[in-house]
């Protein structure tokens, strides 16, 4: 696969497909994957009903799976994406464990990080967000609106 | 046992001894419980070591084992105690399990949330600080100590 194909969307589209299982399973739908040097190490959705547990977001499952691939705790050469904005939950890991960069497709107006405090990520962390946006809000905005 | 001695310092001693054996695995040292109805439901130390996960602190596993207790995710009516002030993970998990009261000990100058965002806990969530501060303070600032 060429190295033009590798890029954020690429990424994006592949926690995007952890999303959708995640919505399988009747599961808020929100997908993330961790790359480190263009491979990815480890993919998650979120699965807090399945297992009983709020702590059980694609981000924290992600995290601890990454560092199992690596053998060490901290993923200071990883990009970790994911289809919607971390909560502070798992801003707080993302800091904990050194990710050097973060990309998130949609916002999320009542639970993201940013809305509490932009400097639970580390700030040398690089963030970016808006890749897929449209497709990783509307996952979640159906999800939402079917329950209604 | 009467109910005079189930107060916050009898629980808060029971997360010390917790926070005890995490230092005897040369962890830093902070521990957790988690009481329901007047019972322990829910005992954990911090483990970001020896599980080689950023995410294993004391609040996240206490908060997951309480869950499967109790068989539901959200800790309604549930207390936290804890010796060392929750970092925005571990307040960010609080906050999505919905536990009614926290009790920590020590402050954290460095990583605790308030220094974040208070309102990463609901506003709901009563708060109380200082049960067992001086010995749940000591126990970590002479395991950084002996780590110079």
């Amino acid at each position: 696969m060429s190295e033009q194909i590798l890029n954020d969307e690429y990424f994006m589209r592949q926690a995007y497909i952890e999303a959708q299982k995640a919505q399988e399973k009747d599961e808020v739908p929100i997908g993330c994957v961790i790359v480190s040097q263009g491979r990815i190490i480890a993919r998650a959705h979120n699965l807090t009903e399945t297992l009983n547990d709020v702590t059980a977001h694609a981000e924290m499952q992600a995290i601890t799976a990454a560092a199992n691939v690596l053998g060490g705790k901290y993923l200071k050469d990883c990009t970790l994406y994911v289809t919607v904005e971390p909560c502070p939950m798992c801003a707080g890991a993302i800091a904990w464990a050194q990710l050097s960069r973060v990309v998130y497709a949609a916002e999320d107006e009542k639970r993201g990080y940013m809305l509490y405090s932009p400097i639970i990520l580390h700030p040398k962390t690089k963030v970016a967000q808006g890749v897929m946006q449209d497709e990783c809000s509307l996952l979640v905005k159906n999800f939402f609106k079917s329950k209604r």
